[in-house]
């Protein structure tokens, strides 16, 4: 039988997750929300028998073996930490910050037998999909460069909130870029060894309803990645084009490019016969899911290029565990 | 009555611009190619009177009042800075090095009655001259961003020459990249005060006909570019992707966007309707072309952004022309 299922959050993706889980047999048994209006709402709205404004009672709720993890970056560690202590299955959203990650990886490590997934799903899109394949088939030769470009309207919420907040996880950095880097790293297997990135905050004020509240949240990022073997990867978001939806990732070498822009994915070998690839779905998803491991990298990468940013130099990146200062960075957020 | 103009180089440039020049009723007198047989070729075919394979004929040709230098750039500072000091006016080709540049500088400022004018086309394009009157004209906005990409085939030629020598002023920084810098500090009227880049050559070997010579010019480069008043810059240059063509330039602002791709321009304001904009021709051009001053300009922010390379840390841009030792990144060459 397959696992009773907790969400935590009730956002869009809420929205869109429960319908599949419960369409592939998951019995979706209990929701928490900030408020309990909007848990009750979001459980009649999507018929899950039992919502609760607080945590403890969707992790201690005996039909629910598997959680999910689909709040605002400051509330993911605690929960996927204590549900992991609890002895759930988890699968999370990212955390707001590295010390966060690392404490979400202590716990992964301490429960071995638990699953503990990154909910990054871009690895999971067929166009991701054909392209990690093609890539391991040697497609594009000896790869040389990976160039992402992700352009759109801003990312700030309507009011004051968590996507204003650098430290909690706001910015295009964290939000998207940290999904990218993911995404670099699973299609070509190597990781950054030195980073160098440039953050921009062009637009301060949220709107009227921020009041004086400003925004310290980066709107615009450009960094670069050195990954192991001498590939480059080049990022650049700008999310000050309203109107605009690219979505690109190019993939370059030396006998030929992969290139997804959307969902599409699009292939020319040197040969210089260009063709629109097919796209296929995996079928067992959970062998190629990011792991917390790999979210602590994200979050490595990310911490790298903030410091970069800041050095105006190239930083090394460590994927380390011990020696992060929990003091830093972090902020304690009401549950 | 126009002036005689004496044209150097045999390329393809100069089988373009000739006819224009007669058809504007300029009499192209004389034409100066590395051999006397590349000369006389290209003399008969575009009818010009007069052809040699040595510099000074053209250059104390009575009938020459303008000096066209459209040869590689290792040749141009040494037949620019002649020219001037014989007192004809020039438009010249980008040199090989700052040093080069600075000579050029130099001469220009000894005879500031004679023309002395950079050959960037690019600020011609009625593209670009639209998109420097709407940008001036506020469409943008407060100016953000500017992201400029340009992606090809290999630049070098098939057997070794000045293109496989990064000091002979070869590879995309300095062939495409410096147009690029130049176009940018024309568009948006600001200059580069700190760069950084990063600078690969993937295709090392250039083909059978190269022997044991291997290729030192940049065939990917990845430069960001902070100019006066916050605006910052990102360039791509790829020319590991036979069979794209892809020259993409777009300005972002506080209220708007322009992207030019190709020869086409294209705005959207914040008011979110897509406009696709009309061309024009300007017809008094020589007062936007790029000067020695400006070709020094380019000059020094490539040569700050192979430091950066080298050094992985921004660099500072500082136009200069004392200081600058001569015998760094300077070869003689055979005329």
């Amino acid at each position: 039988m397959l696992p009773g299922v907790g969400v935590f959050g009730t956002g869009q993706t809420v929205r869109a997750l429960v319908p599949l889980l419960q369409k592939e047999g998951f019995p979706v048994q209990a929701v928490w929300g900030r408020t309990q209006e909007e848990a009750e709402s979001l459980a009649s709205e999507l018929d899950i028998p039992f919502s609760t404004n607080k945590t403890d009672d969707v992790l201690l709720h005996p039909e629910v073996h598997l959680v999910c993890i689909l709040t605002p970056p400051p509330h993911t560690r605690q929960i996927a930490v204590k549900a992991l202590g609890i002895g759930k299955n988890v699968i999370s959203e990212q955390a707001a910050t590295l010390t966060d990650a690392c404490k979400m990886v202590t716990a992964a490590r301490y429960y071995p037998q638990l699953m503990s997934i990154m909910g990054n799903s871009l690895r999971f899109l067929p166009a991701f999909v054909q392209m990690k394949r093609l890539l391991g088939e040697g497609y594009c030769g000896n790869l040389q460069v990976c160039e992402a470009r992700v352009y759109g309207g801003s990312l700030l919420s309507q009011s004051y909130g968590w996507a204003w907040e650098e430290l909690m996880g706001g910015g295009g950095l964290h939000t998207v870029g940290s999904c990218i880097i993911d995404l670099l790293s699973h299609l070509t297997g190597r990781r950054a060894v030195r980073v160098h990135g440039m953050l921009r905050t062009f637009v301060r004020q949220g709107g009227p309803a921020g009041g004086i509240r400003s925004v310290t949240a980066d709107d615009y990022a450009c960094f670069q990645l050195l990954m192991n073997g001498g590939v480059v990867c080049s990022v650049t978001l700008n999310f000050n084009l309203p109107g605009t939806d690219v979505h690109e990732i190019m993939l370059v070498g030396s006998s030929g490019r992969l290139v997804a822009r959307g969902t599409e994915l699009y292939g020319q070998r040197a040969s210089m016969q260009a063709q629109e690839d097919r796209r296929s779905w995996v079928r067992h998803p959970v062998s190629m899911a990011a792991s917390f491991e790999d979210g602590l990298y994200v979050q490595t990468v990310v911490d790298a290029i903030k410091r970069s940013n800041r050095t105006g130099e190239w930083e090394s990146v460590e994927v380390k565990i011990q020696d992060v200062d929990s003091n830093h960075n972090h902020r304690t957020l009401p549950n």
